[in-house]
């Protein structure tokens, strides 16, 4: 019987069953706009302001400070354009990395088109940013920096806290990517001191389209979608109030089991990381060896291409990603891989390993024995292995 | 027993249980990024994809001119920002009318904030717009025209093919808010000839968070939520994939029985507004008699508030809406009565209606019952009233 593993979590997760439980009377029952001053408009009202609540407090923040989004796409361009516009007098400089998300490169593109000058500051060799360039970066016309907190195709994570303190000092505002953090960190926006925070539902078992935008209070943002008085008049449109619940339930039930759930998934992705490292030869390990969300696993496999691993797994009923899902269905190399120095070549041969809860020892160990052949078997058909298995040989 | 009887169909409707059945397995099962190259992706992207298709067909246009948004508001957002900043080498003039959408207002004034020129057109005492004044104020920097398909306050459907004619002869850019009129009108984009067009899932019983711009293939358009490549790399963010089919699923429904559900609702709506214009003295009967969507009545009741009236059918277990559900919260009167000539005070007393074809015959005449008792109650302690009657009797 045909296998049918799933190792793509970084790309989106299935959502649970209770969930999908506590969102069902939002379609069928409780279908009130909540804008509506109805009881049927009231209670989803309600179940809305009960979402944000409970979203609020787990990340610490005052429910005034969660806005809904359609997911993490639309916060991060909503955070990135609507603070450098809100904040324009000061100036249009921003500074990010580069190796941000689409998303928040998006954002910047726009505002390239729109005059302002993008800082695109440099990650060492483990994808961490280097705090010495971004300090020297800023000046007295920047107006944001952005940065995210773990990185979607290599799993680092930044050092958050020491980039607040700097954008504290210099008085700029901060704004993080916390898509992939979210799901496997308890971050709490008051203690990192963020000015803002963007994640999304369906990477922790909550439905597609909806995200949240945290904005701690007295920031001031631009509107990138203006309509009623929802989201504080901040975000118009009809609230997706079933999704609204359904991404606090899955957060809820996340952080219910967060620490055993973290620890299993690291166990996983280390067992895999271990064999794949002692059995596969040519196998770079990408991305820093310690500081990383626990179920990410990035290799680099020499001299072959990462979308015909990809696609000989596939054959075998497992789902991996070669690069982010983002950004399927391009060509080029990854900008993450290329930015922490691997090269070109080397960066085409990447495979992006995501573990899950749902994941099992066994699962793994079947993983790696399947992808020991495909390599092997991918490397015999290259002509560039044949050349270097020649020359170590020699 | 509390009765419940929902009147308020053009702010949001009930999720029709097969398009929740259809929508299921894009939770828990198919639940892969549909940009992702595995089988998990490949399945989410077959199911966009024929959603797409399903939506394009009924419309009548190329599934390459059908992006998915998080709903109208998103859709109208982007339309009237995106088509103006794309084409603005031609000019900053926008035309409009006075009883938009606020989704289109919101977007509007984005764009004044920009430099950019509105003219909003009037309408005439039905609310219809003017097309001698739309047509006289056409600029040679006049690059979009924006009309909505039918008013989501009283109703009035506009002369849109007209308009299109007008803006073709001028050469000039049109999109229509088409979010009242897609439930209740076959509208075929290439036989109406708009370049564009916004409508959402909620409105005819799909889910919220979801909505479609049709946008004629060759018209240019910035994008306003930029990341992957989705939508044809035009809207970026992780497609929520049971959103779409869910939408798709619930045109696919509407459009099965459209023409008896229209004929039965026009037929609840006629007979509501026959009663209340004999029953009710001083009700005046908002928007055009005849060129109207077929389940919207709304009235002016004069010398009382709109909201005591809706306070009072709530009571009563009755949901209709003051105004637009999209304005809520708001102390102003309708700017849409306004531009018909409906004098402010008597605009404050205004009540929407809007059938739906689970509606009966018995809840009309049970509405119109309660209404009656709650207008005479509410007049009685009416100051205003009282004179009016005094004066009647002199």
């Amino acid at each position: 019987m045909q296998r049918s593993i799933y190792l793509d979590h970084a790309a989106t997760t299935k959502v649970d069953e209770r969930v999908i439980q506590k969102m069902l009377p939002y379609f069928s029952d409780i279908y009130g706009n909540a804008n509506s001053q109805h009881f049927y408009g009231r209670k989803a009202q309600k179940a809305l302001d009960e979402a944000r609540d409970q979203i609020a407090q787990i990340i610490g923040a005052n429910p005034s400070e969660v806005y809904f989004t359609s997911g993490g796409t639309e916060a991060d361009n909503w955070a990135v354009c609507g603070l450098a516009r809100a904040n324009s007098t000061k100036g249009k400089h921003i500074i990010t990395t580069k190796i941000e998300h689409a998303a928040i490169f998006g954002a910047c593109k726009t505002l390239e088109k729109e005059g302002y000058e993008v800082t695109y500051v440099d990650v060492n060799e483990d994808g961490i940013v280097d705090l010495a360039k971004l300090e020297s970066a800023i000046r007295q016309d920047t107006v944001l920096i952005t940065c995210m907190y773990a990185n979607n195709e290599i799993g680092t994570i930044q050092p958050i806290e020491r980039i607040v303190e700097i954008a504290k000092k210099h008085k700029v505002i901060f704004f993080t990517d916390a898509v992939q953090a979210i799901p496997v960190m308890n971050i709490n926006v008051k203690q990192v001191g963020v000015d803002a925070m963007a994640f999304s539902s369906h990477k922790f078992n909550g439905p597609k389209g909806v995200g949240v935008l945290y904005l701690r209070n007295g920031v001031k943002i631009s509107n990138i979608i203006s309509g009623g008085h929802q989201e504080r008049t901040r975000r118009g449109g009809t609230s997706n109030v079933a999704g609204a619940v359904g991404m606090a339930e899955a957060l809820r039930l996340n952080r219910l089991t967060l620490e055993q759930d973290v620890e299993y998934i690291r166990s996983l992705r280390d067992l895999f990381v271990s064999r794949v490292q002692n059995e596969i030869p040519f196998a770079k390990y990408n991305g820093h060896p310690q500081l990383r969300v626990p179920g990410n696993a990035d290799f680099s496999f020499e001299f072959i291409e990462g979308e015909s691993i990809l696609f000989s797994l596939d054959l075998e009923g497992i789902a991996v990603s070669s690069g982010s899902a983002c950004s399927s269905g391009s060509l080029e190399p990854s900008h993450v891989l290329l930015a922490i120095g691997v090269e070109e070549a080397v960066a085409h041969g990447s495979i992006r390993f995501s573990f899950g809860k749902e994941n099992t020892v066994e699962e793994v160990n079947y993983v790696v024995d399947k992808l020991k052949q495909i390599v092997e078997r991918l490397r015999m058909m290259s002509p560039l292995y044949k050349v270097e298995s020649k020359t170590t040989k020699c």
